[in-house]
């Protein structure tokens, strides 16, 4: 068994999702490698330390250049905020370290472009963080889309909606400042349906897109003592501060392909806490698709008898649908954090055969262009072109 | 156009769904035969005067041994308590009639089996209402099964669920007399899926039932001065009643055919409305349907590839499948009121052009023997046979 | 009993829907006032008097200008192909007849102002077919809007989804044919998208869109022999014609009130056949519905327990419901074809109070100012204002 | 942090989930104690050396009695076929250690009682691997249950569908070995919806039912070269076994406290993967829950006003909910295998902290004595008590 060490960067929610699935990868997936969860790292000391200790590090740092640099770290993975991201992933690559980065890659697509550039030029493993391109489900869609069983796309209709922001007493974070996490739901929850629309759709060319701060003020947010792996904190209501990102984001997309695009991602959507559901409209079929219930896929088929046709409910957890080959018999779902298990399997593996994987930074540098045209739109009031590569 | 004049007989929630098919069914269904409301006929002078008025009648009368016996009359139609259908069905029937009465058929087999004999001998046309039978999704069941894509049946399972005398303060009525009625949710709603059971899966050879009253006194029921059309009513406080049905019945079956059925009835059941739910699960496939969606049809196959198995949900709106053909485009659902027209369109036919159709008085009568060995097993506390022919 | 007495100009699929509306208005809604069929108007005439045989008018015609000038007609329904609407309506409001029309009210806003102005100047009673409105569940969303349930309004989704144009040797027809229709999928879809937003959200500001055509042939319409209420055709393949509407159009919305809407219309959406799907997002609550499932509305409220928060599906089929008084027992649904019922009771219902009712032509012009804008939008690659009043 | 060292007795699908859940144990609960995986045992030395090595053991053996009677062992986990259960668990408790058994309990009530009075006078913290009540929303239930939102309970029904057995060429195993598992799905399933039927309703009095072999002879099964997961086996198809267990179970019963409930369980039921259903209905309100969307929950609350009264779904992953502290934000769903993470985490605590929990083993020993009244009725074709303690 080969053993690959980790240093990971950030230590929230992604830090405890991240630590949990390097601690399983090996137990669900036989492939020869096993990551080990060397060093921690984090700005503020004792909660790094916690972190730690929490999720079973053997050791933490605070200055990430030091731990990229380490002789005995072969891989860094990323998951701090956005504006972080670059500096990082270039100084891990520099450094021969194959890099995992959390999405959205970067601020914007040119951020984006120097990552790519420097892990091609280190010639290390770079992967990007859209899990959800491991979910079960989502890897069907792919391959019945492959197969042929949609035919030619004219579709593609996605939304992220949550509504984590809908009472106006939640307080200011690092995800609601423009400086730190560069966008809103926008870079947070569109990247994520664009990745989704690129796997499974293709290249967008055309967007025009609105954004909206429904709620400008909200309570500072008060410094966390302690580690928090939700999107809960408290606020100090006398004091109010400036939301700098929107509170939703969508967009109109022309696909290369020709197929047409509806995107939309909110945190004001009530009762949608998790809602990712995307609909691809092909000339042989549909699918459809919604995170909040991961382990099903709906597929409707024109090929079937008219008599019979209709939308199936696939739950996708038979033997012969991927990755579940390596969990549970039919009917016994998985849940979110096995995603990252799955994904990271993958990459480790890929380390491991010296090959490449995707989702990877040429990926994340296409989506922060399509990021980045629909904020152009957003300023120029029209429809903008993505730039191909 | 052929017309036939109908004799109603009964005016409450059965009569007002009973006029108005009869009004739409020649608009609907070209068969060359039309039903003329020719006469409604009830005890109480003032409500079916209104009733007349209300489901445009051309007469009223209150004496029904007289209507059935008017040679104007060709269909007597019989939706009054279940008490009085074998009285008027075998008068009917003996003047010549054809005859249309709700279901239960009877208060019992025995009476059942005097009505059948009585149609045979005289030589009418003679239905049970079970309407269920003619939704489209039901019909479209019965023909998914007899194509062979359920393969042999192992089981059926089926509840119907409603809620109406959740609230303790609700009135007794005639439904919650036992010498009126005959029995409670027993013979008004399981009986409707004993006859789905025996329609798509075969005759019930042996059962084990139980039943409980659980609110055994409710007001008084306030004499209605008013047409009611729905399930409300008003009750007197102060005057507690004995509720002589019971409010829940339940029974396991075994089908002649070697199916294993479960069948439970209930008017206590928050939420559930008309939750009539009935699932077969065959050696090659499984149906299901629910009432309160009665426009679709849950149909899994194992014929599918093992990749895309999954429960259809078919929107029962297509030109391809039964009755669609005479109401709408796909997607447009048509309403409960609708079965019924579907059924008089069946049963004007049927008489046009001289010939049976079921549900009949025979399948009456078979269901309540049915009906009858649940009864018995309840008395007795051990498995009962249902006796065939 | 008043009776009024009704002209229907078509009798295509709106014909035989507005047909069986006028035959049951008067037996589920008791307002004293009573349709009835005297002419049905078509120009070909061996269809519209198979039309008048089949759907039961007094009298069939083949020239509607002078029906609209009979003495004897008191209303003028309006199902033709959009380009007529204009002409007819405005030469029966200036024959002082009660106006009802199919929707889309006119070609686009210039048209339909001019509409509105005559009906108005005519002092008569005019109506756009949007029954939508009329389905209990739309009805139920509109009031617990107005109740405050919904707080602050922040997005409006609505798509609106069929699949009838799917086969590519599917042929082409009037609604095919922009001199006709005026527009595919948007004026037909859409803009019933677009009433429902500004009946439960309020007036749109601004928009931007998209649209395309997928198929840009197909086979030439063969001639009609029969009527047909659905929307089956036979084509002739050997002689191909160009599609002159869109297959699909989508656009976003700046609401005045400040909410963000999408909306989305194809008729290329495999397996969704009447797919119109609306959801509502506010401070308090979501309201989510489907007319697949039209008598279900889902609402969830942010005033619930967090615990026991989630979305609740109501089955709009309660006495306490819009309109429901006059239907069914709870569970027991009504159809497409009953929102027509509604949808003329209440018209009839305000021609003879002498009142007025919503939505009239002024929300029918309103509806055309905001489909131009998309498809000025469309031209010019860039955000339109709708421009109110 | 206090460790505790585990011996695993079994190692196929249960041996796989324990195994799973013990190392995650830790890191999502922080109650002080750590389980240590010591020891995997089973009789086959090569697949047990392989179950060590993939899931992660310290040390395999092949003698229990050996390993139950080591003095660096605290805890025995029971993961094997329900023949030796009792064996097991008695010498476990014997020599002083904490012992988790898999359900059902045991072969009949008797041996049930043996091991709680072993556990008992060991006075050794058992439980019972129902780990269903670990399933948040069937914990959220319990909770909505005890806080009087269901008012008095009149109806539990419950269906455990599998469909693993449709196909006939499905070889015979140990689960199809009545010598062996004691039963089919009557103790494999039914075991399980009757623990939920005892933790929400309360005890049941009386019972009556049926089952039946549908398939009696299948493959024999092939000799494991290799570790299996899941529930699939090669047969050889020239040599066919007798099925010595029920392809399918099913029961009425009479809850002492007065409801009635319904059970069902079968392995032919096609398409229902783990299709656990249950439904409680009470005075006040109704919950259903299915385990194959094992994060929903669904409410109905006769306390709503009746204008917005629905099954809420209730997505059971928000702070306020059981278990979920331990996991993601809401929308973000945990999978079956977390079950055991929560199940193993209050059973390490309860033993840290010296107190008791259930499910235990005289859970265990009333749920045995459920099924045998069954059985009984089976034979005698008569309802049974169940005879309470």
């Amino acid at each position: 068994m080969r053993e690959l060490n980790v240093a990971l960067i950030g230590y929230n929610f992604m830090g405890k999702a991240h630590s949990y699935a390097l601690d399983n990868t090996d137990f669900f997936f036989k492939n020869g490698v096993k990551p080990v969860k060397k060093v921690i790292v984090g700005r503020t000391e004792h909660l790094v330390k916690q972190a730690a200790d929490n999720f079973g590090w053997q050791e933490y740092a605070t200055d990430w250049r030091e731990v990229v640099n380490r002789g005995d770290i072969d891989v860094v993975d990323i998951a701090t905020p956005t504006i972080s991201h670059m500096e990082i992933a270039i100084a891990a690559a520099q450094a021969g370290k194959h890099v995992f980065c959390e999405k959205p890659l970067a601020m914007n697509a040119e951020e984006a472009k120097r990552m790519l550039d420097a892990a091609r030029q280190a010639k290390v493993v770079h992967m990007l963080g859209h899990n959800y391109r491991r979910v079960p489900a989502i890897a069907l869609a792919k391959k019945l889309i492959e197969d042929g069983r949609l035919g030619e796309i004219y579709h593609f209709r996605g939304v992220y909606l949550q509504d984590w922001l809908l009472d106006p007493n939640f307080p200011t974070s690092w995800k609601l400042d423009r400086k730190i996490a560069g966008s809103g739901p926008h870079g947070d929850l569109n990247a994520h349906i664009i990745d989704l629309a690129r796997y499974l759709v293709g290249e967008i060319d055309q967007v025009v897109g609105m954004d909206k701060t429904f709620i400008a003020q909200r309570p500072k947010v008060q410094v966390n003592e302690q580690l928090s792996g939700n999107l809960t904190a408290q606020g100090d209501q006398s004091q109010l501060q400036e939301v700098t990102v929107e509170d939703a984001a969508a967009f109109l997309a022309k696909f290369a392909g020709g197929a047409l695009g509806t995107f939309e991602a909110t945190r004001l959507a009530g009762g949608r806490k998790n809602h990712e559901r995307i609909e691809i409209n092909g000339s042989k079929g549909t699918l459809a698709f919604n995170f909040e219930a991961m382990n099903e896929l709906e597929f409707w088929s024109k090929e079937d008898p008219v008599e019979i046709q209709g939308f199936r409910k696939i739950l996708v957890t038979e033997d012969v649908h991927p990755y579940i080959g390596a969990w549970w018999p039919p009917g016994h779902i998985i849940g979110y954090e096995n995603t990252f298990v799955n994904q990271f399997a993958d990459f480790f593996n890929a380390i491991n055969k010296g090959t490449g994987l995707t989702p990877d930074f040429h990926d994340g540098w296409m989506n922060n262009k399509v990021l980045d045209a629909v904020t152009r739109s957003i300023a120029s009031s029209k429809w903008e072109r993505v730039d191909g590569e």
